[in-house]
C-alpha cells in the first residue's frame, strides 16, 4: 500500500490533500480512486490507514490509526564531510531506507567542494524531497531532517547534545581496531542519541580528529575493509539496526 | 599506496605490467616513478609491496609480502533477480567494498529486463571492471566473480553448494520476522559459503520463494523497513561483517 507524509496534524472528517506533489503524485501518477487505501503519516508519526473520498477534489478521510512502527529505537545521526558529486544525495536515499534519524554535512578540512549558502539551500530542499521519497517507500515513520552546515563551528557546537559519537576513521580500519563499534553499540540504550561522522572522499584532517575526540567522538573501524566514504554510514546503520533492533 | 591486482602467479626478479588497463592507470594516471612503492595483488590473494623499478619500460619488483588480509571470514555470494537500470552495477562496487565473495544475478520471475547471452556477456564485462577498482580501492585480497545466469534452472541447481542460504523477503520485514538473521550469523562458522537472495525490484515469486526454501533458503527480514533491491545486500553484508568480523 502506498504511503505518503502530510504536514500538520491529523484532521477529523473529510479533508483535502494540499501539498501539490503528493496530490500529483496520489491522483496523477498512481491514479488513486475513490475507496482506494493509503497510508498517510503525519507531524505525530504515526501511520493512519485512510481512503479515498473522492478523486476529483483530491479529498481523502482516515479510517483508523496503526501500530505499525519501523523506527530504530535509537536516533542516528550522519554527519558528512561536504563529498564531491551527488554522493549527498545517494546518503540521503540510502541511509533513509536503513533508519537514519538526520543527515548533517559540514565543510571539511579536505572537502574539495565549497558550497556557499545560496547553493546549501538548494542542496537542502534537494536532500528533503529525496529522503521523503525514500521514507514512503521504506515506510518509515519519520522524515530525517536535513542540515547542512555553512560553518564547521556550528556543527561543532552541536555535538554536545549527542549521547555517543562514532567517528568513522579510515586509520582506525587499516589499524585493525575491531572492538570500539561492538563497545559502543552494546551499551547503547533506547532512545538515546548517536551521531556518526564520516569525512569527504580525503577524510578527516589530525585537527578534526583532535576537535572531535575533543567532544567525545570515538574513532572507530567498520570492519577491515577501506570503505568508501558514502558507503560508511550505510555500515553504520546496518550494524546499529542489526545490535538494536536484531540482536537484542 | 596504491593496490593494483594482477593475473597469474608473482614472479621472481623484475617484471613487467602487461594489463594495459592496470599500467595505464600506474604509469599515465597516477604517474609513478622509479621507486615509488605499490601493492601487488597475485592470483593467489596475498598483498605484495613492490617498487617500481623502470616507469618508461613500465617495470615492477616485488619487495616482500604482506600480511594484511582484509576478507570476510565467511565467504558471502550475492544473488539478486536481473534488476532495472544500473543497480547491478551499483551493489557490485558497494558490495564489493564491504566484501562479497561473488555477485551472481539470474532471471527472476518479477524482472522486468529481459536479457539475452550477448547482453549477459556485455554487462558481466562491465561488471567485472567496476568489481576489480572497488576491491582496489577498497583493498581487498580477492576481486568478487562474477556470474549471471541466462536460465534460472542453472542458478537453482547451484544452491545446494552452500552452507546457508538467506533469502531476504519484504513480507518477512512486514511481519516482523526478526530472528532469523540472528540464528544463521551466531550459527556461522570460519570458511562457510554463505548464499544472500535479492529479487528484482518487485520482489520474489511464490514459485520462486517454494523453489529456494526446498533448496534449503530461510526467509529473513533484514530489519523492520522495506529496504530496495539494491539496499538489502549492503544491510546482509554489513551485518555479516558485524557479527562475524566486530562481535566474534
Amino acid at each position: 500500500m502506498q504511503q505518503y507524509f502530510v504536514n500538520g496534524r491529523a484532521p477529523q472528517g473529510v479533508f483535502q490533500i494540499s501539498d501539490k506533489d503528493t496530490a500529483k503524485h496520489m491522483f496523477s501518477v498512481m491514479r488513486l480512486q475513490a475507496d482506494d487505501q493509503i497510508v498517510l503519516v503525519f507531524d505525530d508519526g504515526i501511520k493512519r490507514l485512510a481512503r479515498v473520498v473522492d478523486s476529483q477534489s483530491q479529498s481523502v478521510e482516515i479510517i483508523e490509526e496503526l501500530a505499525d512502527n519501523v523506527e530504530l529505537p535509537v536516533s542516528v545521526t550522519i554527519a558528512m564531510g561536504f563529498p564531491k558529486g551527488d554522493k549527498l544525495e545517494f546518503v540521503a536515499q540510502k541511509a533513509t531506507e536503513l533508519g537514519m534519524a538526520a543527515l548533517w554535512a559540514f565543510p571539511a578540512d579536505w572537502s574539495v567542494v565549497k558550497w556557499d549558502g545560496k547553493k546549501l539551500a538548494k542542496k537542502a530542499e534537494k536532500l528533503e524531497k529525496i529522503a521523503q521519497g525514500a521514507a514512503e517507500q521504506s515506510k518509515r515513520n519519520r522524515i530525517p531532517a536535513i542540515r547542512l552546515f555553512e560553518k564547521k563551528a556550528d556543527f561543532l557546537s552541536q555535538l554536545a547534545g549527542f549521547d555517543r559519537i562514532i567517528l568513522a576513521y579510515e586509520e582506525a580500519a587499516k589499524e585493525g581496531e575491531q572492538a570500539n563499534l561492538v563497545k559502543i553499540l552494546s551499551g547503547l540504550e533506547i532512545g538515546q542519541s548517536v551521531l556518526v561522522i564520516v569525512g569527504p572522499e580525503g577524510g578527516v584532517s589530525p585537527e578534526e580528529v583532535a576537535a572531535f575526540e575533543g567532544a567525545g567522538a570515538v574513532k572507530t573501524g567498520l570492519g577491515p575493509r577501506i570503505l568508501r566514504a558514502e558507503t560508511a554510514p550505510l555500515y553504520a546503520l546496518s550494524a546499529i539496526s542489526y545490535a538494536t533492533e536484531l540482536l537484542s
